[in-house]
């Protein structure tokens, strides 16, 4: 099973928009040069995030993007969900209506304990990831990060955004 | 993301062999035909159930599979591992590694603070599979079951294992 890469990116991509500074937004180019993926690529997920809400665009000369909420306020499962067309990982065909044991749809419960214990596995991993949020990503990234990197993060900041 | 479809297979296939009486075996085409799907299809998971000493087999005319250890003692990991070739959802690309802010690799964190929450969310996921056997299945079936679906059940057991 694999969730889509536009769910890596689309997380980098709101962490790297609640570091900027209040007010300031990225135009799609420069976020896609930040993470050095195609701008292409880019935008496909940028409008899945600002339909979700997560994000919100300003037109002009200094237009782009920007968190349309506090990054606090966001949370994994938000992106994921945004990004992710099916977040369902276990499909229930039915098996036990089939073959010799097979009786009218009306008689059986409605989840069979082989999907809840699937489903509620899945639960499992949801709740992990609403309990985060971008904020917490921003937390682990000014705790962990280089100061290299975050000395050529503040420079290339300063010159897009100017 | 999807799991591998036979993942319902392979976990409806063990159920049904903890159903068995105490050494009975039951043929991989007597198991397909209870569950309604190609015979072909059945071989493929079950040659992975017995790679992953989920199941035995046994030869001889009235020869055929049965499980290797206890129902209790079979988690639905266990079966899940044994099916799907790749239980990750999350892949970490190591976005954070391009772009203006790239410096050597050796100074990055083993891993940045979105993945470790990605990552973080799958263990959850995993430690409920972890914590649910066949025995459980088994269980809900007995206390959910249609008795009509018990009888047709008890009816084929009884054709097909003398």
């Amino acid at each position: 099973m694999r969730l889509s890469e536009g769910v890596e990116w689309a997380l980098h991509s709101c962490t790297t928009l609640a570091l900027l500074p209040p007010d300031a937004t990225l135009p799609a180019a420069r976020l896609a040069e930040f993470h050095g993926v195609p701008p292409a690529y880019c935008a496909k997920h940028l409008q899945e995030l600002r339909a979700a809400g997560i994000i919100e665009s300003t037109a002009g000369r200094k237009g782009g993007y920007r968190l349309a909420r506090l990054a606090s306020e966001i949370t994994f499962w938000d992106v994921v969900q945004a990004v992710e067309s099916d977040t369902r990982a276990f499909r229930c065909t039915e098996i036990r209506q089939r073959g010799p044991t097979a009786i009218a749809k009306a008689r059986y419960s409605p989840v069979c304990g082989i999907a809840r214990v699937m489903y509620g596995a899945e639960q499992a991993w949801r709740r992990e990831l609403e309990a985060r949020t971008i904020q917490d990503a921003v937390d682990s990234i000014v705790r962990d990060a280089d100061p290299q990197v975050a000395v050529k993060a503040l420079r290339w900041f300063q010159e897009v955004l100017t």
